[in-house]
């Protein structure tokens, strides 16, 4: 069966037919509306690309967002990205196509689309984890989405990895792995380990060019970064203990070379290592995870 | 139908007759079996114990027991706290008595009795902490209790907390909230925090006492223990999101007051914040969790 899958971010929304095996059979991308006096543009947007993609009487959709979500009400609250308070989804997805709607935490989708159709597959017990602006993560547990009592259980971006400098991150408190290793906060990170005050001391982009370069400073930073990454991985081994830890992100999708090894060689052996890959989705993982949970329902 | 449970410790074990509602019908204490050639002392015991308790024709058996275990194998493999390099269990017991035995951790055990029977009643999403000699824990995700590719899922004791000091815990690596708050460590960070070199600078009873007194310096100690115990929950509010979590372990029974109150105050506000109370099962939790797990079978 066909479904729908939408994959709504803070720049891009990406609409995409699904086929029950995983197969994109049309998709299209638009920037995310982030004009107008309320959220009801970014609903009408999706709207119009569903009945573009599907026709008019298009199968079940599976919206997969940034959060924070209120998931009982089916809609994004206070997002961070977006110039709304709040963003209505499924209500009026659901009265404008007459199909049933799923809404879901992007980084849980991502959990969920790589379980069914990525490096997860055959595999029951996995953690995804996406580093891009933010971190985020979801967790197979069981060969089941593990959900906690609001669909927020895998918040992995707000472990505490790291009690130096004391670096807050976007949810207002210091010591996040999200705090110091994300795409937005390793510039800070970077500034706060050379002691620097200057907020434009570096870029993430500058930091991993100066470590392919050769530059001490950019490598060595990049071997702290190692360090924390491998503490919050452990952290995730016993809090889980996963057979696989699968990333992803921009972040890491750049820059896998630097990242990911470096970071399994800091990981603790206290239990069995997980094995640790990246996505081979090319970024689609949350957009095929919307397409599984639009089916499961 | 009454199981037999059975919750070896390092130094006491506990073996009791428990109907299915939770009742311990008789129940018997001894030492654990501490020396010998071999870890067979320990099954002998039990054996022992359970016809006593039992009869000639026992029921199903449970056993909760501290790790490291290997589940598959059905025993304990290198324990920390008994002479033996391996004791074995469910295979010297099910050729002795007979009937099934279901071997698991005892702090994954404890998440099962106080979802059963105890402050985790009617709880689909709960994790228990034990604090003691160590830190361990167990989650109950969806009503299930979550495993983890080998039964470890939940060692909470083994998630970072403080990267100050370093101390290192009982599983070799630094920074791990066992490594500063168990029973056992609380007094080396102790002496960390005021800069003494002194192995025996305190004892963690000293340290309580000395916050009852009103010492300054143990009060001053016991918030920054409130800080890291909140950092380490906050941890297990986004690994989990629970609607409780139940605190128990001869640590957290003695000194609750001290404790409990000053860690959820300093709990991060990110997502809903569970209920958090201690165990009312004095102590019966493992015990009753492994009655519950030999039912389960």
């Amino acid at each position: 069966m066909d479904v729908c899958a939408v994959d709504l971010g803070g720049t891009r929304t990406r609409v995409a037919l699904v086929s029950a095996n995983g197969e994109v059979l049309a998709r299209e991308t638009f920037p995310t509306p982030a004009s107008g006096s309320s959220g009801s543009a970014v609903a009408d947007a999706i709207e119009a690309a569903v009945r573009r993609i599907a026709g008019p009487r298009p199968p079940a959709i599976g919206v997969s967002a940034a959060g924070p979500l209120d998931l009982r009400a089916g809609a994004i609250v206070s997002p961070p990205n977006l110039p709304y308070d709040r963003v209505e989804l499924v209500g009026p997805l659901e009265a404008a196509l007459g199909v049933p709607v799923t809404l879901l935490n992007d980084a849980r989708a991502g959990a969920l689309g790589e379980h069914a159709h990525g490096a997860g597959a055959g595999c029951d017990h996995l953690v995804y984890v996406t580093i891009s602006t933010g971190i985020g993560g979801g967790v197979i547990a069981g060969g089941r989405l593990l959900l906690g009592r609001g669909g927020n259980a895998g918040e992995v971006g707000h472990i505490t990895v790291e009690t130096r400098h004391g670096l807050v991150c976007g949810c207002g408190y210091p010591n996040h792995w999200e705090g110091y290793c994300s795409g937005r906060n390793l510039p800070r990170f970077y500034a706060a380990e050379k002691r620097s005050r200057d907020p434009a001391y570096a870029t993430a982009e500058s930091i991993f060019e100066g470590a392919r370069a050769g530059e001490p400073g950019a490598g060595r930073f990049l071997d702290t970064v190692a360090v924390l990454n491998g503490r919050a991985l452990s952290t995730l081994v016993v809090a889980y203990e996963p057979e696989r830890i699968i990333l992803d992100g921009a972040v890491v999708q750049a820059q896998a070379d630097l990242l990911v090894a470096p970071a399994v060689r800091r990981m603790e052996r206290f239990l069995p290592l997980p094995e640790v890959v990246t996505s081979p989705l090319r970024g689609d993982a949350p957009l095929l995870g919307a397409a599984v949970a639009a089916r499961q329902r």
